[in-house]
């Protein structure tokens, strides 16, 4: 997909963000997490179409925010913007299986001030998966020890099976945003800007977010 | 707030999003619309914060599809994105009370291929009004003649009492996108870049969308 930005450059748009619809994956499978969309007006009956959607919000693609690991942590109508419409950069790590541990990220590109997005495996199924790959303990570390706006990843969770949450909370802990229920399947290992959107829902936990990068010369290439 | 994006230049961020709470304002004050966030698991009981929301796809700032309207429009999730991250063109419509007409919009600066945001009285209250501002036939219609991808108005409805539905079947006719629900307060008349993101849900007949406006120089500037 392209579009004329101002100034006549090219852009290109890649849509990351998981459809929703009722029988998409979820998290563990579990039925309360599916999404459902309930019709309210239905043409010809009525004069128009209206529906309305019931969906947790740490389904599909979704930021999660830090009050959802930390009774203090800040809810994400109250993220910051700035980082999450800005740089980003995604690494291929579709080799690594399991966890992905500070070895496998000690060799990569990581730009400081900038949003790193994980792309595994994951990414090219639809089926949930209790083998997704995940961000490990020792990754996250590595990560919260550069001065990064947030991570993304193709997984509906960044962490598995960690009943102390370490990743969440060594990210959150140093302001690391969270991405979580990507698509990254089209998208090659490179630099794009980033703009992710979750909704600004007062008080809450995280927010479903729609999510693009956009590929653009020379604006966003230094 | 602002940042900066790849290359050094400066990013503000105009935020034009309605907050999503259960007090907020909703088309003719119709419980029904009122969106509901409901707390599903809670810290210290639960090893963490986690909520679903439900909410009308027309309530607060939200992207309306072709469907809405039209049997065999569009559903939001075939929207295309080049028209919603894109060129805008915020009017200062503070003048007009009741219809925005051809006469009010034929003196303004139309671009072509950008969308137009109708700012209006309507940003500068939280309740909701019967006598909102909103576009009239004779503004649609003006509006459809020109190459506009889209418009976006401060109402949470573009249209007011109109059975036949005039200017959302003018507009949607031609391929027009409708966001409805912005705020646009803190905006002045002007061009920016602006990033509408609908979340991502099949079939749908519309969608709550974050919108953010960007303005950046020189890029988006010719």
């Amino acid at each position: 997909m392209t579009a004329e930005a101002g100034g006549g450059d090219l852009l290109k748009i890649y849509d990351v963000s998981m459809m929703i619809h009722d029988g998409m994956m979820v998290y563990k499978n579990e039925e309360g997490k599916r999404p459902h969309l309930k019709v309210l007006k239905k043409m010809p009956a009525d004069n128009l179409n209206e529906s309305s959607l019931t969906i947790n919000l740490h389904t599909g693609t979704h930021v999660d925010a830090p009050y959802h690991m930390d009774e203090k942590g800040n809810t994400v109508e109250k993220l910051d913007l700035t980082k999450l419409m800005t740089r980003c950069r995604v690494l291929d790590m579709t080799q690594v299986c399991g966890g992905i541990s500070r070895e496998d990220l000690i060799t990569q590109e990581i730009e400081r001030e900038a949003f790193i997005l994980l792309k595994t495996v994951n990414s090219f199924s639809e089926e949930f998966s209790p083998e997704f790959v995940y961000l490990e303990k020792s990754g996250a570390e590595f990560l919260a020890e550069q001065r990064i706006f947030g991570v993304g990843i193709d997984a509906l969770g960044i962490e598995r099976n960690q009943p102390e949450h370490e990743t969440h909370k060594l990210l959150m802990g140093k302001g690391i945003i969270i991405i979580e229920g990507l698509r990254l399947k089209d998208v090659a290992e490179g630099t794009y800007f980033m703009c992710a959107l979750p909704l600004k829902i007062k008080g809450a936990d995280g927010a479903p977010a729609r999510v693009v990068l956009l590929e653009t010369k020379p604006y966003f290439e230094e």
